[in-house]
């Protein structure tokens, strides 16, 4: 199902990571605060292959590999914004709820 | 991390499936193609933990539980609506960058 692959954590935070222009793997994975590079790996081989991001291979000694959004990537980034935005904006009444939630629980 | 919880793939389905009013249980299990009991109910629990989703018990015989949006889970439903619209608007494309990936591998 297409939504796994745009709606899973990684998957967030690498196109929003790549959104302003292309980056190099060590780049990507400073920018992706907790990512594995086993996990990195994995997040952009799901997102090549579903035609969001491209792989670009600079013949240079040593080859230079960057990621970079496709026009897809692009739009698929924007539609994610407010859920980011939102996020963003009310993590502290997460928290909050969760930290209710926890104390009705143990009370 | 937050956005875990409301990026999951089941996270999503189940907040978009409430998105029109409450819902027992086994109604979100028939408007959730494909969810296991199992993840349902995780899922729900994550979500009631979260502040997003309000479990309301009534008194009846059996007693009757139900299921809905607070005010918390109307916003990031509403932040999630691009995304979903934009997923189901450009599934075609995704599909088509897929086929085209997996045969340039074989070839």
């Amino acid at each position: 199902m297409v939504l796994d692959h745009v709606s899973g954590r990684w998957a967030v935070l690498v196109l929003t990571a790549l959104g302003d222009g292309p980056h190099r793997f060590h780049e990507l994975r400073a920018r992706v605060e907790g990512v594995s590079e086993k996990m990195l790996s994995q997040t952009l081989r799901t997102l090549v292959r579903d035609g969001f991001v491209r792989r670009t291979v600079k013949p240079s000694r040593p080859p230079q590999v960057s990621y970079a959004l496709t026009g897809l990537g692009e739009g698929v980034t924007r539609s994610l914004q407010p859920l980011f935005d939102w996020v963003r904006d009310h993590a502290g009444d997460i928290l909050a709820a969760q930290a209710a939630h926890d104390q009705a629980a143990a009370e």
